[in-house]
């Protein structure tokens, strides 16, 4: 992993969602083209162990792993220390499975040895079999809070224990102005075999923007000299997983594509969004490809990795873009 | 477990062969009769975990849930955990199953909370179903070193990790001289229903050495208005269980029970031994009981326990001990 050898795409992401076009991507592109950059802003102390959801997601989903039906964790898991830990009175409302936990520990002893996150996720992605190069966004500690109807959260007590039910009014992301990006991750931009940099259908308010919220990050994308380009999470005023578009009603947001570009403006060259969206394709003010951006299937995956690599090779980089 | 209401005996104990002694003198002992005082030297962080071997060996055993066959940990355990750490390249020589595992996130989650090991354990112990009282030595810090032909070692990495092949010089019990009792421990000496005190059948230098190491302990034993008994782990030359004699060998001890007299002389009023070891009876210099120490069998336990008492009872306090 210390070389980053013949790397094509670089894509930012959250967790379940981006996880699924990562997969697709992964499954299309030659083995190690692909790096993913993800967002750390969830990640969180419990039961003193240092969980990083979304890092976790990738990689279980990237090595094969993941458990596709619950949409979190490891397959064929067990849940013995959860039903004890239960017995015992303590907190069983973040579920940790037998094999989940085994992650969890073996991440905080590193941690606690002075090893960087980066590096412990290359590890265990190279253990797990994962071709793919996966990069927390940051090894510096950020943290994700939110200014809900119920006072400010931590991010997993809102997302989790509370099922995002109070109402959000603010998404603070706190640590991001003295957080650097890894310097690997960073240098993929500068990649001679890099083709395109992609923003997958993650949350944009709780995923994407804790990435964003590093300056170096959105340097990054503003000066890519390859195309940018987002996958659109919402589908014909619904989300495809997750509490997207409650999020962006309580913010006061348009539910249609047209925020995304809005949201991204300045960042991004062009936009993925589905067929249920198409009315809106002249509206977004930048390239936009229609197409089905469902991913029930692996092949939808595929497709979707596929086509949205090709959108951005038809591109014309940064035509959309300030340069910072 | 704010109050401890007829208290009869409290005993010092180890890991296994005490908490086989333990488990005896609970059946035998009206509900909330037995006290049991133990050793937390073996005490130590692994994978961010606090462990506290000889507590959870204790708490697993009078809750009925330990696994008797492998004599350390759950019954019906599983391994899921383990076999995913090692995969991730994480260290396995110390097992954790998976239900064993709440266990240790729960008590280091508790710790984290500012809550004393006494009050965890005896939480634990109430949850658990557990009638008699269960103690930490102390709630202060303590932590048993032994200096080998190795160099100095840290119990769990000599004892577990090691196999404790390397031969012993001499324990190091670092921190006794600044560590308390607990009050509501150190307070069972004064019951007035407290009929004795035993020293169960544990490694004298690895597991009751290390609660001897506090003086309020030594101080509690040498002034106790009931009889002070301790039971032999020895038999025949040989040990119960565990390292015992190759540990006294090594310490150039004579491994009969006489040198477990002089080893606990102005602390006990009587030995239990071994019929194995009976020729030592008039050696000793105190009181002797010769009776079967093997404890197989659950009626074992309980006759060993019911035989230790009534000896006790027998016998007239402070006859050889001195008083502080």
């Amino acid at each position: 992993m210390s070389s980053t050898p013949q790397v094509e795409v670089v894509a930012l992401s959250g967790g379940v969602g981006g996880a699924k076009l990562a997969l697709g991507l992964q499954r299309t592109l030659p083995a190690g083209a692909l790096a993913i950059v993800v967002n750390t802003g969830d990640d969180f102390e419990h039961l003193g162990l240092a969980i990083s959801p979304d890092v976790d997601t990738t990689l279980y989903t990237l090595a094969g792993i993941a458990d596709e039906t619950r949409g979190w964790g490891r397959a064929g898991e067990t849940w013995l220390a959860m039903a004890e830990l239960e017995r015992l009175g303590g907190p069983t409302w973040f579920r940790l499975g037998d094999k989940d936990l085994a992650l969890h520990l073996e991440r905080t002893r590193r941690l606690a040895c002075g090893e960087p996150p980066s590096v412990i996720t290359a590890d265990f992605a190279r253990r797990l079999g994962v071709p793919s190069h996966i990069f927390p966004m940051t090894d510096d500690r950020v943290r994700t809070f939110v200014d809900t109807s119920e006072g400010v959260l931590e991010f997993q007590h809102y997302f989790v224990r509370r099922r995002c039910e109070p109402e959000l009014r603010r998404v603070i992301i706190d640590g991001a102005h003295l957080a650097r990006a890894p310097a690997a991750a960073l240098g993929l931009f500068a990649a001679p075999s890099l083709k395109a940099v992609l923003i997958c259908p993650s949350n944009p308010y709780l995923s994407i923007d804790p990435i964003l919220a590093l300056q170096c990050w959105t340097t990054a994308l503003r000066s890519a000299r390859v195309p940018v380009i987002a996958v659109s999470p919402l589908v014909g005023g619904r989300a495809i997983k997750g509490p997207t578009i409650k999020i962006m009603a309580e913010l006061g947001i348009a539910t249609d594509p047209t925020a995304l570009a809005r949201h991204y403006a300045g960042l991004i060259d062009g936009l993925v969004i589905d067929h249920e969206d198409a009315r809106w394709e002249q509206s977004c003010g930048i390239p936009v490809m229609v197409t089905s951006t469902v991913m029930n299937s692996l092949a939808d995956r595929e497709r979707l990795a596929q086509e949205t690599v090709e959108f951005a090779q038809q591109l014309r980089p940064m035509s959309s873009r300030r340069t910072a």
